[in-house]
């Protein structure tokens, strides 16, 4: 069937789209969402995805090709004769199906998926049918961890030419939990490669590549970031930033919508991002508590015991420690107050939380354990020799300078409001989620100034009228906002 | 926030999109598939689906509105200041979810759903994701009455203010089987109403839609619709012409690709578009026979309990038969060479097809006994009695003649080709699938014109060199085409 070409002056990313008025594509049989070989006279034809308009503006003997699939053809004028055939659907789609009636999959089968979610041939719709039978049936151990190799040989991975590559990842969820700057400069300075993406906030007020972002520049291309490890042994950079695990955020988009999140499919999501930059020395940090996503240690003990056999069966050393989840870690909260935190951690400042700096040099001695640095039970020792000499505050210094902006020294926002207490006691309980809300709506993290600063934590002795913390903002609206919470409550005190 | 307006030149049916620049999505974090108000100034907020795109089509500083929105907003001139606000996600997403975790639904979650549906406030993503949960789970008894209520009450539905309507269905799978287009006839020759949509072909040589276009034009609108049945009683119409159940079309767009098909949301399906034409006498035909859906009689059984509760709830009164689906009904396969089938039996021919005479006048028979029109044990008679004298014929005449067209005599392709008997003996199996393959090759349904002819049906007998039966296609390529398929296979002589 020949159609005069028209053009959809539309990109669409990298995928070939066609579109076809209805009339035309009924009397074709041909349906949204079919594959089609797309043809110029003389030409290979190109495989894209149809779409099908009840509008007029693609007439019943027009063909509208999106601009990428109009590029790809080398179309040059209006009208010309474009041939269109069905092609087959991906044979992918029928594995997704298999999944969605409760069958296991297999490496290969897992493998066809993912490729074509990373070329693109498969349809939001049908992407989300495999997102669908991951929810409702799970993932066992294997698919979880072909699932995760796929993901990897289906993207970029950076590779260092080095025997040990250390890596991190907590398990979100606390507040204010910004080890891996502190442990990114202990780990690189004793020599071990520690390439670490990071992800920014979604749903708390400052993700880690939020926070170092008030420092320096956090999107930085693969060749860039190949070149900083190998002159100075890491970074701290924005995970969304290189196209590492391009077929997870594919997936993540899919999830989205309903918040879907398949256990297998956290796990190979988190462990993908581990592999795609080599890493075979991983610790995994999972806060428990009621406030948090894991909430008991029955909980923590499978997911551990799932991240350790992925682990084993990805060649990747892993390690799985439970943390306590009960309050913020650190002082600040939001991108700005949390860098400050962590700068004064490096600069061994007196005023620095002692919290974030034990639980980072906790996490960087077991790091250190695990890599062989230190011998087991020397790795905290360690890291805090390195911590206290000024060496890893150096090395961040580095780092920040490698990854191209030197930020004036970060500040709070320029308003500010004192909570105070109403009675005396000890402080029994510190409410995360409402220091979310509360530091969200302040504007954290798209005002990276804004936040929370606790001047109390949990176990602390407080008197009447002595301040429990400040909510800073840089827009004076922002902070009348947060009235809306009860801000008295976020501190229990008895 | 505010941002620049620009147009994007395309429509994209009933739906309100903007689109962002990713940077700009991240910077306000919204994503893809999230509910946003847009609004001009001094104007009231419209609700609109959120689209992100890389390209840098649309800058940072600016919001792409697509046709329909900017015309919507009345928009005049690029750049204008539109504000952007998040809105909440429908309330339908956490049923959907609900669902997804194997959850039953009541009426008014279904209702909300499928209200969104048609609203177009649910993207494609979380209609798959709501087939998904049905299609993994099932749905109840009383789900699927309340998925059939919901789409009727969410769409157009036809009332023609008379006391009994009548209507029939078949579970598709069976070749040349149009004894609707027999049926219609004598039961509205009675003065019952009978609005009859049908489909057309989605895998078959042939709808009944398509073998009625080629008599006449079956693309009627609604109001022409209701004047032609209180005139004459009843229509035969493509039910995709009418906008009855609009909420169904939307589900199976998300079926389609992964062509699953939940029974639940089949029922519904089948089910909500006799309950749009108010019909309340219904006769639903289960063929059954190892070629065609329904294979065995416990499968049938079952599906005449859901149906017979379903019709129940509905309060319809509603009939199930099962039927030998054993081979094609009638001579004919294809829209023309079926509709020459059907002429002939209501002319009475002395060639017409025996089988597709008695199977319409079984039916026939049964619906003028559950409308009332016969004493039990009566029907069939009275049915034949109206197809002798003529009325039946008549009846249809004027029927073609009401839905607006009066096509000159069909006449089978130009280009045909006979199979022969390469041996003696008697008709034992009759490939249906394989029949369904060679029409579909030789052009059906799109080339109306081409099909096969039956010259034998089962149990005849057979001398070798017989003709067995004949392929006609209107483009002498396609008859060549045939030729991939084992033309001999499709008779079974022992």
């Amino acid at each position: 069937m020949k159609l005069n070409a028209t053009k959809v002056p539309i990109r669409v990313g990298n995928k070939y789209i066609a579109i076809l008025n209805e009339k035309r594509a009924h009397f074709l049989d041909l349906h949204a969402g079919d594959r089609v070989i797309i043809k110029r006279h003389g030409q290979q034809g190109l495989r894209a995805l149809l779409d099908i308009t009840g509008n007029s503006e693609i007439k019943e003997n027009e063909i509208g090709l999106y601009e990428e699939t109009w590029d790809k053809l080398g179309m040059k004028k209006y009208g010309e004769d474009i041939e269109i055939d069905i092609a087959e659907k991906p044979i992918s789609t029928t594995y997704i199906k298999k999944k969605l009636n409760g069958e296991r999959l297999s490496a290969t089968e897992i493998n066809e998926i993912i490729k074509d979610v990373v070329e693109e041939d498969l349809t939001d719709i049908e992407v989300s049918y495999f997102v669908a039978g991951c929810y409702v049936y799970g993932l066992s151990d294997e698919e979880t961890a072909n699932l995760t190799k796929s993901i990897v040989k289906n993207g970029q991975q950076l590779k260092f030419g080095k025997r040990i590559i250390a890596d991190k990842h907590c398990i979100g969820g606390v507040p204010g939990n910004r080890t891996t700057m502190v442990v990114v400069p202990i780990i690189t300075a004793t020599g071990i490669t520690m390439p670490k993406t990071s992800s920014r906030a979604i749903t708390s007020p400052a993700g880690t590549a939020d926070t170092m972002e008030t420092l320096t520049n956090v999107t930085n291309q693969a060749p860039k970031l190949m070149q900083i490890a190998k002159r100075i042994g890491g970074f701290i950079t924005w995970g969304g930033g290189v196209d590492l695990a391009a077929a997870d955020d594919k997936m993540i988009r899919a999830r989205y919508p309903l918040s879907l999140d398949p256990q297998g499919m956290l796990l190979a999501s988190i462990m993908a991002k581990k592999f795609s930059v080599s890493a075979n020395h991983v610790l995994i940090d999972i806060p428990v508590g009621p406030q948090v996503k894991i909430k008991t240690l029955k909980e923590a003990r499978e997911l551990k015991r799932r991240f350790i056999k992925l682990g084993r069966m990805l060649d990747m050393k892993t390690r799985v420690i439970f943390t306590n989840g009960d309050q913020p870690i650190g002082n600040g909260i939001g991108p700005t107050l949390e860098a400050i935190d962590v700068m004064k951690v490096l600069s061994n400042d007196p005023t620095a939380p002692k919290d974030l700096r034990e639980k980072s040099l906790m996490m960087a001695g077991v790091l250190l354990e695990l890599c062989g640095k230190a011998r087991w039970g020397r790795g905290k020792a360690m890291a805090r020799k390195i911590l206290d000499s000024g060496k890893a505050h150096d090395q961040m210094m580095r780092i920040i300078k490698a990854q191209g902006a030197n930020r004036i020294k970060p500040r709070p926002g320029k308003f500010s409001k004192i909570i105070h207490a109403d009675s005396t006691g000890r402080v029994v309980e510190i409410n995360n989620k409402l220091i979310s809300h509360i530091a969200r709506t302040a504007g954290a993290p798209k005002d990276p100034e804004a936040g929370l600063y606790l001047h109390k934590k949990l176990k602390d002795t407080v008197k009447k009228g002595e301040p429990l913390y400040t909510i800073y903002a840089d827009i004076e609206e922002r902070l009348e906002y947060t009235k809306q919470y009860p801000l008295k409550k976020v501190f229990t005190i008895k």
